[in-house]
């Protein structure tokens, strides 16, 4: 495959949306001046393009390997891996305090991208490692943080997170693992977890494994669960009891080892508490949530390599004359029909990293002191987690349409798309299990003044649209999304019985997303004309955000409503047939 | 894989939406007595389960091989293959006159829906030996039909369609075969053909190519199309110059061969003309049109398997408490979004299935005589293809997330029903031509009688509706829709650009598969409701019918008035972006 970093379109989103200027001016980002987030986007577009695009088939097609505990990564990776860490990626949004440069979560996230449009398995290693560095940041001892944040910033070592077992995926609660103290005041930690991904590889000198488990006197449930640091390799350079015993044969992410770990086979796996005990669920969230942020993200990058690769088909094969015109063979792309999967990929691909760009931004200023920023942060999480990831599985399987029967061919590189993208929606906590944290959780959040908020500022972007010549015809569509999502979310604050919240989640969460997605389009339009106006940037690329904003408007905006019966049908009807007629 | 034939669902939408009981009545079809029907649907579904069934997951993993010109199938096919060959299956839907046993189309589709659910990898063989022997029925001279046409109908012999050449895909008309007249009445024919399903395989002792191909002095286009018979084995034993020379490497149904086909390297692959010189693409038309319900059949039965298997997992893993209730974890199954998601794909499947089965029906009274009947049946094919194959992905693409992370792990089974549904989107023209074969030739035929005739039926069933208490809550969903697709229906016919109607065909072609979808299960509900009033069935069925259709209706029927705007807007945003931009 080749893979164009999208350096103007990153910059414009980080610049309108994410309001990047506005960072650097906050103290832990003053390195985020806008000519380093250049260099830094035109360096991490080249390391994508000319590094991991090459090896994304390669990788699915070799896969990685298991021999006797070892895994080994498909040709090339373990080069690659050096590569980025010759390169100080690894710290790129690591804190100048733990050894890291410091640059914005948000800035971090559009590298992230890019890594992942060219190689979404290979770029799961990073995003992984950046889940342990935040979470012993955070919650790690001094010591800890002496012996392993070190060397997990510079990307010497990688790191993984140990959740789930057999019996406990979704439910976390329900984990077995045992953790016992030992004299040392280290513990020894035995179990066994599944779907750990890059749990064991070769580009690496050394794993830290950051473990779920239990003390024996730990009450059931998530606050009986402790955090725990199990190093693959020991301080003293010995192999801990911790070994990999089986890869998952899996739809896509060849190249991504997604292993069952065994912990203390021999009673002898050495582990360290991070954090307090009893604390490790807190630890986790800590972690997790920027974790779906980055699982959100993998949908936009996906979505954005699988348009490109389109485009580009699209704009070379020649096949049948255009509908109702001469008998001349045409370039695909000249088919309306074609034009508009191409023009609902690029919309949806710009909506979804909007989403999660303003997410990120979120996150910065809450970790910057803005406590309003941390709540919009947790309200936007699980909506860029799943409807992003959606949005991923969607353009995917559409740009493999694009190609016809050369689709489906596995060596044109679409059909992998399809199966890398199909996992986001499961893994860092199920679609259905982010809408229920939306309903559940987020909506409720500090009276509700989160999502007031947030619509209180799209009736701004709809008073800027209205007072607009130009671009008062997008108005009507997002009102009307507006005015639904709001009845929508009133009517689930008002419900009284959990079933029918629970009913309506999945498609409140996708009523958000399309909402959310047009009005971002929208005050990019904004932008966007007024850039023009003041003769400031590429007049083509200003000119298509205004279409892209139109066509979300006026083709998938209109979505929105249809999914209010959906959200306030209530349960009854769900559960009316029983589950032995619908087995039958 | 499991897979237990819904025997009571296909025999009632059998009944009520296909009206067997009155095709029965009409001479070609006395066959179909009730007792009948059931005796073959009970037959069928064992075949289905306890042949077909088991060798799904094989077939996926060992794939069809290929060495020196010969295709090695699976192991166990070829055996099975002679169980479906002895119970006579392959003759079942035709006429006695060709020895076949006469029953209608409709019945054959309800069997092949069976054996597709099983292994549609497997089942792709008898769909096509179906369309050629459809082919050879219409078209072929008495000579030809002796010499090949009995051993198509007992299944000793399978048969292929060859259209599509490397340039010639969507664009039939581009093919580049050539057909040489030799001094015995025959022909030579030259050329390859690729994405050939069930090209060459070691099942049964011969193998009856029907090819498209040019005379020398044909003029360009599909009118210089001619059809030929090129049999791997000639007459006289002796092999035919034809050989598979390549197997596609693809994302599923990897059962089944998809060959490069080389014609005449030695000059001397012999082909008989099938109709005459020039009718080629007539010919074509006859099995493509059957083959395209047939193709939409296949996302009913990836639907139906899928769900199937979803509803047993969702029966027994047990994750986490349910959303605002105790403790306890439950299974599954009594999770709100769980069973909408189940919900969604029972709907879905039952909407497909009825709309693919009344469309088989129109067909088969066309046979019968009934001109009208085959304009209904031409205007439905293309919204069977593209609605159903849609439904076919989208359902098994939701019925994976049920599984969580095990979805994502081929053992399951889950990947492989959404890398086999695939397909179906693409081949037998795709999806986007389907949208404008119906918006281009099918709203117009005849004056647009078909598409108003079928509008009148609907509103009939508004006006049962809303005389019905118990049901006329379905009334205002389904009158919102059919107002809005009528109105899109007569914005399309007036429309005088080109690009504008081609720009809406595909969200129009969707707007009438769920109208229709919708309609079809209102339908079912009042018959279930007056079976259920007369103390005929099973009354949990019955209710399960109505229950449904009411899901239907509130939840995915309003996605129709969301496709107004896509339909109408025109071209005009699509093309306003220039490709430089959107490929940049």
């Amino acid at each position: 495959m080749t893979y164009t970093a999208p350096a103007a379109e990153q910059r414009f989103v980080l610049d309108v949306i994410a309001d990047v200027p506005g960072l650097a001016a906050l103290p832990p980002y003053a390195n985020a001046t806008p000519d380093m987030v250049d260099a830094i986007l035109a360096e991490s577009g080249k390391l994508a393009s000319n590094v991991f695009a090459p090896l994304n088939a390669v990788g699915d097609k070799a896969g990685a390997r298991l021999a006797d505990g070892v895994v080994t990564l498909p040709p090339g990776f373990a080069d690659a891996y050096g590569l980025y860490v010759a390169g100080g990626w690894a710290g790129l949004g690591v804190a100048e305090a733990h050894g890291g440069q410091g640059l914005p979560f948000a800035v971090a996230v559009a590298v992230q991208e890019q890594l992942t449009s060219a190689n979404m398995a290979f770029a799961l290693c990073m995003m992984l490692s950046q889940g342990a560095i935040e979470a012993l940041a955070a919650h790690a001892s001094p010591e800890l943080q002496d012996r392993y944040l070190a060397r997990l910033v510079s990307g010497e070592w990688t790191g993984t997170m140990n959740l789930t077992e057999p019996s406990a995926g979704s439910d976390v609660g329900a984990l077995k693992t045992r953790a016992v103290p030992h004299a040392d005041g280290s513990y020894r930690i035995k179990g066994t977890k599944i779907y750990i991904t890059w749990g064991e590889h070769d580009a690496a000198d050394n794993i830290v494994h950051l473990v779920l488990a239990r003390l024996p006197d730990a009450p059931a449930g998530t606050k009986g669960i402790s955090l725990f640091l199990c190093p693959k390799i020991l301080p003293d350079g010995a192999r801990n009891d911790l070994i990999c015993t089986g890869l998952e044969h899996k739809l896509g992410i060849h190249a991504s080892p997604t292993c069952t770990m065994s912990f203390g086979d021999n009673d002898n796996c050495v582990g360290y508490l991070v954090g307090a005990e009893g604390a490790g669920m807190r630890a986790m969230f800590t972690m997790m949530n920027n974790a779906r942020v980055q699982v959100g993200l993998q949908g936009v990058a996906i979505a954005e390599a699988a348009t490109q690769h389109a485009v580009a088909f699209a704009r070379q094969r020649v096949q049948s004359a255009k509908f109702g015109g001469s008998r001349e063979a045409v370039r695909i792309i000249d088919h309306a029909d074609v034009r508009r999967t191409l023009m609902t990929c690029r919309a949806l691909t710009e909506a979804t990293r909007a989403l999660v760009y303003l997410n990120a931004a979120a996150v910065d200023r809450g970790h910057a002191g803005d406590a309003a920023a941390t709540g919009l942060a947790d309200l936007l999480t699980p909506i860029s987690k799943a409807w992003a990831t959606d949005v991923g599985v969607e353009v995917a399987s559409l740009a493999l349409q694009v190609f016809g029967g050369m689709g489906y061919v596995e060596e044109t590189g679409a059909a992998q798309f399809l199966r890398d993208a199909r996992i986001a929606p499961i893994y860092e906590g199920t679609n259905g299990i982010q809408a229920l944290d939306l309903v559940g959780r987020k909506l409720g959040m500090d009276g509700g003044t989160h999502w007031q908020e947030l619509f209180a500022q799209i009736g701004d972007t709809l008073h800027d649209l209205n007072a607009n010549a130009e671009l008062a015809g997008l108005a009507p569509w997002l009102d009307d999304a507006l005015t639904a999502t709001r009845a929508a979310t009133l009517w689930l604050a008002a419900a009284n019985n959990a079933d029918d919240v629970a009913a309506g989640a999945t498609p409140y969460l996708r009523m958000m997303g399309l909402t959310l997605g047009g009005w971002l389009l929208a005050k990019q339009a904004l932008a966007a004309q007024k850039q023009r106006d003041a003769g400031i940037g590429d007049a083509a690329f200003l000119a298509a955000k205004i279409t892209t904003a139109r066509f979300f408007a006026e083709q998938l905006l209109p979505q929105v409503g249809a999914l209010s019966a959906p959200v306030t049908r209530g349960a009854a009807t769900l559960f009316a047939i029983s589950e032995a007629t619908l087995a039958a």
